[in-house]
């Protein structure tokens, strides 16, 4: 009995609202079930096939062919941050990256995975980006979602902040300044925000307003385009890679 | 009748089985749809929710809400070249990208848009790599399906191939040369492949045994390292960079 109902539960947390209303998201296979378990979030409840069956894995398992090991976890309860406080997460200084409304769950999975390659100290995105305990969010950070740290607020807030504390608020326009030769704030006690935009209309004009850097990542060859712009995952990779190779 | 077998075969080109007997594939959107007319492709049929009707669009789109416009299109017939003909697609000289096993759609789709927009002459993909007329593949190139060239061949003859030209081949390795202060060979008359391996696997050692040139993209900070690894289209997008940088 007590199975059957913790099965339909795991079931329901593939949907933001039973993940908001348990509190509670799902991580599969070993690697990531050991991600979890070494980091500091909670891990309620470690399910694996030779203990529970092929036939219990593949009723709560999200993927295609079913995982040997699944977890339950505690979403943490910082993940939204309200915009009197937003200033005590920049206080490390250094790099930082924002996301203006990214929607594809895979998008997110690997924005945050590179955010972790390249050390950022936070990522913060708008309330409007997908859920970051989304499964298929999830698995495609790899396990860096254990690493890094993340938070919902308004980015047009976050971006005041930044200015506000001396920092720089970078984003990629077409007519930008091209990123390679552009002067990059990254010494060791600068601030550094670097908003990256949605999948479709890029970054959105409020926070535009608050970009102080337009950088352009240039095509090749540079005048005969056929293609207009990078996957999210793309640009976030190559402006993170830039600021990193300076230092 | 003919609407009615129409939808069977349009539907049924979302397997690899029936693209690979009827010798077709779908791409759907309308920006799409323009940029398969305007390309050398032979574009079969073009359907309209304007004249097809909601009804049909929802049965043959594969997407989750049905798109405006579909068409059917020509797979070429040079999708697979064989050994003894590698050099003639080295013509060009320039940057080449080339797939060791490539399994996720997304990942391809994408890394097919961004080998576009750094302009590589050519991407070869190894046998086992993903069909690049799998519907998700097409749609995540954004269009650059139409622009690129893309070979399915054996990686190892291609290496080969590219040294005995007098060309070096690109890898990224954990014991690599760090990519940001190691020499790339990209004068105007040089002859470079980069070539970028599973998701799971990495560069296989059957390709690994011909690569010239071992290359690393450092994390940060870059000693106490969590993640072990970046996206595969991540990867390529950050060493096409560098090339594309250095002209």
């Amino acid at each position: 009995m007590n199975e059957r109902i913790d099965i339909k539960l795991i079931r329901s947390l593939s949907q933001k609202k039973y993940r908001d209303e348990t509190g509670l998201f799902v991580a599969e296979g070993e690697k990531m079930v050991q991600e979890a378990l070494n980091s500091p979030f909670n891990v309620v409840n470690v399910i694996r096939k030779e203990a529970a069956g092929e036939k219990i894995m593949s009723r709560i398992s999200m993927m295609s062919s079913p995982s040997p090991s699944l977890a339950v976890i505690k979403k943490p309860t910082d993940s939204v941050i309200s915009d009197d406080i937003i200033h005590e997460y920049l206080a490390d200084r250094g790099l930082y990256l924002a996301l203006d409304s990214i929607r594809d769950p895979g998008n997110l999975g690997t924005i945050i995975r590179t955010a972790d390659w390249f050390g950022t100290n936070a990522v913060f995105a708008s309330p409007d980006t997908v859920d970051m305990f989304n499964p298929k969010v999830v698995q495609s950070t790899m396990g860096a979602i254990f690493r890094v740290r993340f938070h919902y607020c308004s980015i047009p807030a976050l971006c005041k902040a930044v200015k506000y504390a001396g920092g720089n608020v970078y984003g990629t326009f077409l007519d930008g300044q091209e990123i390679y030769s552009q002067k990059l704030n990254i010494g060791a006690s600068s601030l550094a925000l670097v908003i990256i935009g949605n999948e479709s209309n890029g970054i959105s004009s409020e926070v535009e307003a608050e970009v102080t850097d337009r950088l352009y990542i240039p095509s090749y060859p540079h005048d005969e385009r056929g293609s207009e712009s990078l996957n999210a995952a793309v640009a976030t990779a190559i402006t993170l890679s830039e600021f990193r190779r300076r230092i």
